[in-house]
């Protein structure tokens, strides 16, 4: 059978992994992934993911592809799969795209969401999957402060050092906050992230959000580049994957 | 200070412990929660709860209540336990209420719901939280068959055996079906439940939603009080306490 490029919506709650990327020591998804997936295919599998979660961060959709000649059906595929990976991590869909389709590379843009819980009593069924933050925020000051991160800039003031990276300026498509209850959502759509970036971001609006800092100096900090002068990087465990857009097939795996 | 009586309305995800009540070898919400109780009371202390609920079921509303001399303000109650509990339970709200008020005994109503996944890949976001099955479910079959449950009936039918009780007859304020998205939620709402009586209830609206049998026969299944005609008694994890009601200041504490 000829070699087919296969594409894979899945989603996973990452309260148990280091993140995607295969650690020294420590259990990733995409290990777990290449496992499952060497079972089913019969020989060991190389996983390329659309981009590195953090340790404790969550996935509502991702995409990885890989390339395999055993003979599955494509349809198949995610039942295959799903029945021999742990239940914290699920295949929800496969689709077989072009030979020179890669979940990273091909990528055009992602949605990352990050929940806060703003109320001063825990949730036990948001622990690990909101960050918790009893201090009363102001919604109106955190949205003045997301627009000011949308555009292209130079994003080195909100973002973690330790990747190496060709250039820091990416365009933020949109930073919306939304309120529902006490959960408080921020969306952060980007051509691309830098380290950290996300969590950065909303460590900053929080800082806006009780007047640490103004929305109208954000434009000035990112001039600056200073990740000192921005709001602290928030917990993993209020940070989810939400989409990722691809053309083509690969694309409308990601909108059905 | 007086001896006061206290209720509680409190939130846990039953996933780590054997249910409400104290076990031998088990840890149980109970035991932990007088634990903590203890701590901040400097006295040990009996928690009364609202119910046994299994282990894994979950409760995003409960009540306990216990009685105690310790100085610590009402309102700074909740704050001072959740300090000492883990993170999978939360106590929400803390009232004081009349000597005789007991979470059992004075409880009018309660509500239960149940929630499905029906569709065929898993959720990792409800691993525990939800019963995932993948056989399509026909809601109209089902909504027929929750209404056969509502009203004054001997519900020995739908009951493990195991536990005393005065009398199986119970009153079914309600008994229903909604869909949303991939997520059915049965609501059922009593005067009080026997053993495992929901769990029951809802196998047996599964055994209808695909004709195993009618919604019709309901009635005479009820009559009859054979536990082997009817549905079986469906996993914990779907299952929450949902509300409970009372009268006076605890009641409050569940509408506010």
């Amino acid at each position: 059978m000829a070699t087919r490029n296969l594409a894979l919506r899945l989603s996973y709650d990452g309260s148990a992994y280091h993140g995607w990327q295969t650690q020294k020591n420590d259990s990733s998804v995409q290990e777990t992934l290449e496992k499952a997936l060497e079972k089913v295919c019969g020989h060991r599998v190389h996983a390329v993911g659309c981009g590195r979660t953090d340790a404790g961060v969550h996935a509502l959709r991702y995409c990885a592809n890989f390339k395999t000649d055993c003979p599955i059906p494509t349809d198949r595929l995610p039942y295959a799969v799903n029945a021999r990976l742990p239940r914290d991590i699920a295949v929800q869909a496969a689709v077989e795209v072009d030979e020179g389709f890669n979940a990273i590379g091909s990528c055009i843009k992602k949605e990352y969401i990050y929940k806060i819980l703003n109320r001063d009593i825990r949730d036990p069924f948001l622990e690990k999957r909101a960050c918790f933050y009893p201090q009363r925020l102001d919604l109106e000051q955190m949205c003045r402060a997301a627009a000011a991160f949308e555009g292209t800039h130079d994003f080195k003031a909100v973002r973690s050092v330790g990747t190496e990276t060709r250039t820091t300026v990416r365009t933020v498509h949109w930073c919306r906050v939304e309120k529902d209850g006490d959960l408080i959502t921020v969306s952060i759509c980007a051509d691309g992230f830098l380290y950290n970036m996300c969590r950065a971001i909303v460590g900053t609006l929080v800082y806006a959000s009780y007047g640490k800092l103004l929305p109208e100096e954000i434009p000035a900090l990112l001039e600056r580049g200073d990740r000192r002068l921005t709001g602290p990087t928030m917990p993993p465990q209020g940070l989810y994957l939400n989409r990722v857009w691809y053309e083509g097939p690969a694309g409308a795996l990601f909108f059905r």
